[in-house]
């Protein structure tokens, strides 16, 4: 019996998660503050910051996985908000309760965050960590962290390091959900001169990488990544096409952001042959799907 | 006014930080499970790993500074013991009181553990961290944690890496106190050949050095100890001849530890010129001192 408990559930990747649990065979628990209405899924209503609330929540659902994606990830203050610091902490209350009732596999949520950017493309083993943000930081201990508290608990973990992301119900401030906005407004996406080179990934994809990650015995950190770097200027681009704006996608109309990479990529041999995951949208269809998913909210 | 919460105060060094505080005109108050009878310290019964006894204990005392040094410590099991894992989050509990009771300056204690132990000799800022025990990467996470968490909550914090300690209230399993021990009792100490060279330092010593980086301004790791490398050899003949049973010390009667490095030595540049701390015992003396101290136990 697989049952699994999902935190961050209602979130950007944690909804997306919940149908590929459920084919997979999972008894699937979802916990999240403000609860969806999802089929077959057990919904419970808990904020995970509150000490008292994790070990009755563990002890009632008993679940022998465990896909952590809960913390704090409000756009714009997550990387430098003090929050980061109870969600650590939050973490490692979770994994305590989770092993104290008889958990076996954890699979949670990292960040290309942790890697030094130096080098642009950032590999598992071979990129040295480096995090620059309190979030990078927060997110490198409770890395490093698991894989102790693992060893000597007898838990199986993995870690999946999220990269770029896009689709539905994505922050409208963040990247795509806002020059999709802003064309289907019909105003001008004023972006930067996109030559940052940078991997996106569908967060249905994303989600579908960590289930399949969760559901098998691989160990340590994996990039959850599509592998197939692009330019904002490609990107921005390409969603002008496909809603028949390309002319009112301004390139270079802002500046750089400082300290922003020029090349930030993702390796993913992991995630391809030990995983044995490949992403199932291309970025053009999964584009498509956010434009639409989109216009459904107008 | 400084006031300053010890934790660990009933401990091996803890305990001999409470008169240098008092001596450098700080209100002191100690916590401990079973309180000591100290004059002019203010005790305080509390289990730091009882996370509802923290924020009443801190806003009662409302300490501007904490020396922090309760931890897990049981001879033979710390190394590689679960309890290091709940001894890292209470410390992270304790470092949110002391920040919201209006605390300033925090100084905890690290470990030679948290280096790679593969050069023998540990700089601070030079020497990798490649700790190789949860004991280890418990501290070298704290370590991490309190650096950022005193950026974002803005603390001022030192961290002290303790080398080896020796001197009165030693576990009896611990080298020095069962070579004194055996001696005292008429019988031999066994010992390896003894070829280790390592960093010995008197626990009222590191319990000083500890206090002069609370009471000054530097921030970051500094190592405690003593800087006079000496082997286990010396150590031990030393211990020998002041007890006048030199010919009982039987170095190569035991075989070397497997793992065992050949020597781990501090450096003490930053101590010495950052903070301007010395050592106040010689080893001959310090060891006198602590032979004086089991005579008067029996």
């Amino acid at each position: 019996m697989k049952r699994v408990l999902v935190t961050g559930a209602s979130g950007f990747i944690g909804r997306h998660a919940l149908p590929e649990l459920l084919t997979r065979g999972y008894e699937v628990h979802a916990v999240a503050r403000r609860p969806l209405d999802t089929p077959k899924v057990h919904w419970h209503s808990a904020d995970l910051l509150d000490a008292s609330a994790l070990a009755p929540l563990l002890a009632a659902v008993k679940p022998s996985h465990l896909l952590h994606f809960a913390w704090y990830a409000e756009p714009g203050k997550f990387w430098t908000a003090q929050e980061n610091f109870a969600w650590l902490q939050a973490s490692m209350r979770l994994l305590d309760s989770f092993a104290a009732t008889g958990g076996r596999r954890v699979v949670a949520a990292g960040s290309c965050a942790e890697y030094d950017w130096g080098g642009g493309h950032c590999e598992e083993t071979a990129t040295a960590l480096r995090p620059a943000t309190t979030y990078g930081i927060c997110k490198d201990l409770l890395r490093r962290y698991l894989d102790e508290y693992a060893r000597v608990a007898g838990l199986s973990a993995g870690w999946g390091r999220i990269f770029h992301l896009y689709g539905p119900y994505e922050d409208e401030s963040r990247l795509v959900a806002s020059v999709i906005r802003a064309l289907g407004r019909g105003g001008t996406a004023d972006c930067t001169a996109g030559t940052q080179v940078r991997d996106f990934l569908h967060a249905a994809d994303a989600a579908a990488a960590f289930v399949a990650l969760l559901d098998g015995p691989v160990v340590g950190a994996v990039n959850i990544a599509s592998g197939k770097p692009v330019s904002i200027a490609q990107l921005v681009t390409r969603i002008g096409e496909l809603m028949g704006a390309r002319e009112r996608v301004r390139l270079g109309a802002l500046p750089m952001r400082a300290g922003d990479p020029p090349v930030l990529t993702a390796a993913v041999g992991r995630l391809a042959d030990e995983v044995g995951w490949q992403p199932g949208l291309e970025l053009s269809a999964g584009l498509s799907q956010t434009i639409q998913w989109w216009r459904q909210q107008e």
